[in-house]
């Protein structure tokens, strides 16, 4: 087997930001640092910058590895890399983790500069205006002016979005995937029982559990497995566990008795284990908070009027948590605006975590506009 | 307005069985006691009587009301009653509340006869194919050897195919509405994020809260909640709440923002302040291991080959818990066997609740069968 090519060893950087900043929410922080990581080289004139924005437990870690033994490459390295859909040849790509994050930007588990303790619920609201606004603070900072591309999926997908209404001038271009313009109500209705999982959880102590020692894992494990159940499609999941059992019969009890089960136990597990509780609610909030048209009181055709920026738009047949009608009201909207817009829906039977994967189809998509991208 | 026509004050009565019962599950209970309702009067040789099976979060309380004050009728009033679709001037109606139940028949808070104590998790697993047996001990009891229907939704509906399986003999139709012939793996996965949401509840312990006077009222709220985004279609939930906000905008905090957030609250509040945990968990469960093909190790239409009832088959578009599809599967089964089968699919934006709703057309499918229908 050919070893794939890909970026290497990475490591990640830290920028830090002394100046306090006053977020959508009204809540203030007295400075911030972002964790990120760059893949490529910045050409001389600094025109060939993509930024690529997670979802919602993504971080800056996109592609390569830390070390040549690590086993899990970077959430996005089959799209990102040397030769790859998005050419590390060629682009200078920038990875950050969102403010609020927990990898290592400042969150609710960073230690508050005024008290030493870390800021648990005193940690304010994020919103996806806020991350592009501190993203574009991290661009001041490499001195990127204007980026080729901005780039996302899920979440990353409603930065993207915002950024073409933010800073209209700073990206060429945007490519949108698998999102939406605002969540449905049954959307929210899936994040508010995650949610309260985690708030209903006696170990979550208000959001002040680092000081108690413990962790609100049982929420956590029950909001990622609920997640996990929208980000696949009822026939994926059909095809790849069905009913089968772990061992043939029936057992009558409450242990794993269907492989569904026990994969959905094991994903929950893994996560609780790895990801801060207080970061899931504030990007479960950020998500139900985007909607650039309620924000100004508008349409969405309205709220996408300042976007200047050529886009590339996908979505994927079996997603069902940010189907393909979504995808379309955006198109809708830049259509009305006369923006020049590429649009590709792609057959895939592996519901909203097809952006995530390999698809040749979806690949050959974005390296095509990616090789035809001016800057 | 006129008042509809209604079944009247009604009360529940009791049938105790005193023999030993062995379930399939392998457990077994010294004896039971099932709490039922009947509306209408048995004809003399017996032959008008319906038997309605109830689904997950349903009972034995189908029609009417206990006192002329009560606010609330039984959970199928608007299609059971005098000149009703099930019209109880023609059929004798038997609602049961099934076993494992927690609204008055032998289940996980009843007195274990052996300790005097509930039996909490001592109470075995139930199955589809145990409530078929035990309701028709209550039909021989009630000297019903063949019902003119048996009829039920969701659950109810499971009951209704193994009744043609198990006693071909004992009913001359079969009414199966918004039902499946068994669950699909994201169906389980649902299921099984509420189980884990109850079974990780620190009042749980271990399914014997009532000796240590608790409930595990936070897991069984999570597990209603996620219920019912499952029992309504994205369209109802986006045309009743959409993204309407409590108060005008966004209030940066966990408290209610969305209308959504507080509709399921609410009905997860008053779900967990009414109904058992254990019960909830064993009625999942029942759900998960119906599956009449693989209990006979065949395909449907061989699992479906003793049946002998005629058949009305119901379901909703926008039912997506259990969606046309499976109603389809059942029907090409029966058509395989020559069995005699109606089908109706019926346009709703409701979803799985639908089948509990009043839709005309719906209700006039119910009601020409049933009045068509020769006893």
């Amino acid at each position: 087997m050919q070893v794939p090519p890909s970026v290497g060893v990475v490591t990640a950087q830290t920028a830090r930001f002394d100046e306090p900043i006053v977020l959508k929410s009204g809540g203030e922080l007295p400075g911030f640092w972002l964790v990120y990581e760059t893949y490529g080289a910045l050409n001389n004139d600094k025109s060939n910058a993509v930024l690529v924005c997670h979802a919602l437990s993504g971080n800056h870690h996109i592609a390569g590895r830390y070390t040549l033994q690590d086993k899990k490459p970077g959430w996005w390295d089959n799209l990102i890399g040397p030769g790859k859909p998005i050419d590390t040849e060629r682009f200078f790509v920038i990875g950050v983790n969102n403010l609020g994050g927990c990898h290592g930007s400042t969150g609710p588990k960073s230690a508050n500069p005024r008290t030493g303790k870390p800021y648990g619920a005193a940690f304010p609201m994020v919103t996806v205006e806020d991350w592009v606004v501190t993203q574009a603070k991290l661009a001041d900072r490499l001195g990127i002016e204007r980026f080729a591309a901005v780039v996302g999926g899920s979440l990353g997908g409603m930065q993207v979005l915002q950024w073409s209404i933010t800073y209209p001038e700073r990206l060429r271009h945007a490519l949108v995937i698998a999102a939406s313009p605002r969540l449905t109500a049954q959307n929210i209705a899936f994040n508010d029982v995650a949610r309260q999982a985690i708030l209903s959880d006696p170990d979550f102590h208000g959001g002040d559990y680092y000081r108690h020692g413990v962790v609100p894992t049982r929420g956590l494990r029950l909001a990622r497995m609920l997640g996990h159940i929208t980000y696949l499609s009822d026939d994926a999941m059909g095809a790849k566990f069905g009913r089968m059992l772990r061992s043939g019969a029936y057992a009558f009890g409450y242990d794993v008795e269907f492989e569904i089960e026990s994969y959905l136990r094991y994903q929950g597990d893994k996560f609780a284990a790895s990801f801060d509780a207080n970061t899931y609610l504030l990007m479960t909030k950020a998500l139900d908070y985007f909607d650039p048209a309620h924000h100004y009181q508008c349409t969405l055709s309205e709220a996408l009027k300042p976007a200047l920026a050529n886009f590339l738009v996908i979505s994927f047949t079996t997603d069902w948590r940010f189907a393909p009608e979504r995808s379309r009201e955006i198109i809708k909207a830049l259509v009305d605006n006369n923006r020049s817009v590429s649009y590709a829906e792609i057959t895939s039977s592996h519901g909203h975590d097809a952006f995530l994967m390999v698809d040749d189809y979806y690949h050959s998509v974005v390296r095509t506009y990616m090789n035809h991208l001016a800057f």
